[in-house]
């Protein structure tokens, strides 16, 4: 079988990567901490919360540079709220913004508002004249559970673009089989993703040093500490110490190039699904 | 004629002083430090911005004072934005937030939309348990155009609240004629408006040196200094500024105090209002 990476131009065995930054858009803090991650040419890729405060702003500095959507269906903090972009009743919280939770997303969402919610980020982006490069799920609602998962690839097809996927691990514990219906349905996706939390430095580390050949995606939540980052969200200090790991030296770069590991984004594969 | 005072209970000669603080809801900095001008007993009322990100986070620090709605029509910032509650295609701005200008909003805006938003909004604060005691205008829109007034006032009507006024001069300048269509219409508002920019110290203390008998509104944009406000308000300093003014000694009431003035909120009106 053709690897990915044969299919994106490179030998078999070579160690690609992907640098991604979550949750742009969603506070000033993340916007000026993954500019200062992609000026440092450490990161790759960033993925937008198209219904947050900061996303529209966002669209300028990052002109150009590889950005997907992150498909936003939770507002998780207590205090700092966004909202659908449609009207969806069952994507709401009684105070009217995204639910706080997937378990509680999951109970009450109406798939249909579910999808009509995620097309009209997708839209937005592109109305914004944002080159999405692919789309991923905050806090990955869409990419755990099958009926979602569905709509997510649906999602994949219509707009042509390439998907964070969970790791095969995972996918076993959801009972899920969303390698192989994204494989069928020809939408292309990495081979590995780290699953990390926010300011999981250690595990990114182990996964760099154990790098596989083929493309992996590790995910960072980089933020740079100011004081709505820490009165608005309680994992303040991980995301500033991933911003940290991204921004300094000795820090991800040099493990990554200690690990042989090419830096590609999104683009390539879109590329890919696009038949370029 | 029985004058505002009198209705209220008071002396025809009585200085009342409502001190007002806008912009509730808008950032966590706003939210911190309307508190502490609530908490230095100095300020009286406040009025909340529903489709912002820290609205309904005020819900629970404000339960039982003085709140109104600063109907929200602009989200004037360049990078920090807002979206209408509603669908309202006509308010928004390219980028799906409100316009950020008075004069943008009413080049374009279609009246009922306008009618719809406010309408969602006062039943939003409804829904989160406000008792909501007034209506204001943020950045006056509903106030100058005599279309968007008639909107206005037919909202104090239907919730049965009183309203915000501009002063008479203001109203000659914009040829309105509201303080007169409010009293036609039954609808109670201050005597005296004092319109002060933000951070407009000098105003204030000038107007409370020269106080009227009767109810005099003044208002004010307190916010503390944080990163974010810096960022997103090029006005941060005023707001600072006006936040000093209201928790520092000798500020805002001590002048109220000298002034004679018995300080109240917008709930006396209401409840003139609604003819309890």
């Amino acid at each position: 079988m053709v690897t990915l990476a044969e299919r994106l131009g490179f030998a078999a065995d070579t160690r690609l990567l992907i640098v991604h930054c979550d949750d742009l858009g969603s506070t000033r803090s993340a916007n000026v901490a993954i500019r200062e991650a992609f000026d440092a040419s450490t990161a790759t890729s960033a993925s937008l919360m198209v219904p947050c405060p900061w996303a529209s702003s966002a669209v300028a500095t990052f002109a150009g540079e590889d950005v997907g959507v992150h498909l936003t269906l939770n507002a998780e903090w207590e205090a700092y709220r966004w909202r659908p972009l449609t009207p969806a009743p069952s994507l709401r919280a009684p105070d009217g913004g995204f639910r706080r939770t997937v378990d509680d997303l999951w109970a009450h969402a109406d798939l249909d508002e579910v999808r009509g919610e995620c097309r009209a980020q997708i839209k937005q982006a592109f109305t914004w004249g944002i080159d999405v490069t692919h789309l991923d799920s905050h806090m990955g609602p869409l990419q755990l559970r099958a009926d979602y998962f569905e709509i997510y690839l649906e999602l994949a097809r219509e707009f042509a673009l390439p998907l964070r996927m969970v790791g095969a691990s995972m996918e076993r514990a959801f009972g899920l089989a969303g390698r192989k219906l994204a494989r069928a349905a020809g939408v292309i996706f990495p081979d590995h993703f780290v699953y990390a939390d926010v300011g999981s430095r250690t595990a990114i580390e182990h996964a760099l040093r154990e790098l596989r050949p083929g493309v992996t995606e590790v995910y960072l939540h980089p933020a740079v500490d100011t004081d709505e980052l820490r009165a608005s969200h309680p994992d303040w200090a991980n995301r500033v110490a991933d911003h940290a790991f991204l921004t300094s030296e000795p820090g991800l770069r040099a493990l990554a190039e200690s690990a042989g590991a090419r830096l590609i984004g999104f683009r390539e594969l879109r590329q890919l699904q696009r038949g370029a």
